[in-house]
């Protein structure tokens, strides 16, 4: 039996859940006046899958623990969450999909109102990269730039926010796969990707590997969307945490509609296939965890 | 004579402007898919007095010219310009104070949609932190960190953000002038002086001179907003380019409101008096163009 085999995933997610969730409850700011400390800690404490974080730290210790440098890789970890759970926020507004639902709670903006949410995905955006750069000289200065980069990158115009924009642009037309891919790379694999890279550049990962960890940053997060998008249809609502079948509802083009829902399900099982594979390709020697997150987003429920 | 009365702003503005603008127009990508790009332009360019980018120009060049690092202080100022003007297209949504007239256009969501302007918004403040970390090495890794936590830490909920929550929060209170400031220090005060600072770290100001240009960018700041608050009592909607006499309107606390018409205006001019006396004492040598925005901040019609 070799490593990846024995390597159990549950008591490692449990230590660092633990830490992030932690970390994120210090981190997000009461401080800011006016309830709107209040709504941001609602935006991302006490839910979530936490996913970006978890792939963060995972990557930061492929090349072996003691090349991870913890203090920086548990910043970059939260900084991914914030940028996704902003996203989250804004999107679930009346002028987005309009959503009330979300992780079993009410959404945000019909919690606290809609000019609050507005704000405290800003302020989160703001704080995700406040975090990256410490200010106390406890991460170097070339890694804070580094990760500043890579975070406004995948969240920006050519990243997350473009891919949203695609999105909007895209309900009742019928896209090509290729067409349906751009605009899941940009939406939600770019952070997935960046959440891996940045991992990564914490971890000291050797240059030689990093395009084989790219190679699965992608596979993953276009596999995490394809799963997601048959989720939407096979799951309920009480499952998923979130409406179920909004993107019918909404006559969104998803994988499911464009090839059918074994199709998608196959399409998903091949990505997670080629994510395996770069992660043997690039020669790490702690891909674990790693690979069993790869598990977990083809074996997901919610 | 000394220098500062001869010093001539028109030709310095102009000169400056037009890097600015060039710049913005280089920078804001056309790229962005499915229209994002053409929103994030539209929201950014033709239009504003560009304040804080030339603050920022201005403070890189109060320690003489050769101190100036041109390249890093024009990436500050189109940064600090793109938080700016995201705020002002979220400030601008129905859910927050529902304007649609901006620099005399149709505001951002008025001409694209909402939900174009939510992401358009989103996606400059991202903008505005990628410019700050090119990527290419033309930044000391140093001078991008130390940039990033000051744009961050400005824009966030201990800052922007925040002054806008209790902005929300204050309609139809009586507040005192202690609270009434406290908010305008972080709506509006918290980037202006940010963009003194982030010049003066890209100029490299000895740190004596630094709390000096930290007072000024305060006086300055609120200055600026009790002059916004004198303008839109005495002021009209064309000169303006905003909508004029909405403070009164949607019953906001001004300074014109707590301290009536003429010892607002007395306050602001004690505050730029203030701002002047603290170049005075900062001991740089070239503060003529700081001293003339102090001026044109006390002077502007609009």
């Amino acid at each position: 039996m070799n490593a990846v085999a024995e390597f159990d995933l549950a008591p490692w997610m449990a230590r660092h859940l633990s830490a992030v969730e932690q970390a994120l409850s210090d981190w997000v700011c009461p401080s800011a006046p006016a309830g709107l400390g209040q709504t941001m800690r609602y935006s991302v404490l006490d839910g979530g899958k936490r996913l970006r974080p978890l792939l963060v730290l995972a990557a930061s210790e492929s090349a072996g623990p003691t090349a991870a440098s913890g203090g920086a890789a548990l910043r970059a970890a939260c900084a991914v969450e914030l940028i996704h759970a902003y996203s989250l926020v804004h999107d679930d507004m009346p002028c987005m999909d309009n959503d009330v639902l979300r992780r079993g709670k009410p959404t945000v903006h019909v919690q606290f109102g809609q000019a609050q949410a507005l704000l405290a995905g800003d302020a989160l955006q703001a704080l995700a990269f406040e975090l990256l750069v410490p200010g106390d000289g406890s991460l170097p200065d070339g890694l804070s730039a580094h990760l500043c980069r890579s975070l406004a990158l995948a969240a920006g115009g050519g990243g997350m926010a473009g891919g949203q924009a695609i999105d909007l642009a895209s309900v009742g037309l019928a896209l090509s796969q290729t067409e349906l891919e751009h605009m899941h790379r940009l939406k939600t694999g770019a952070l997935l990707q960046a959440s891996v890279m940045m991992g990564a550049a914490c971890g000291s990962v050797p240059s030689q590997a990093l395009a084989h960890l790219a190679d699965y940053g992608r596979c993953l997060g276009l596999a995490f969307q394809v799963v997601d998008d048959v989720l939407d249809v096979v799951s309920d609502t009480a499952t998923l945490g979130k409406t179920a079948g909004k993107d019918a509802d909404q006559d969104k083009p998803t994988f499911v509609s464009l090839m059918g829902l074994e199709q998608a399900q196959t399409y998903a099982f091949d990505l997670l296939a080629h994510a395996r594979a770069a992660l043997v390709s690039s020669g790490l020697p702690h891909v674990a965890p790693l690979h069993a997150l790869a598990d977990w987003v083809g074996g997901r429920r919610h």
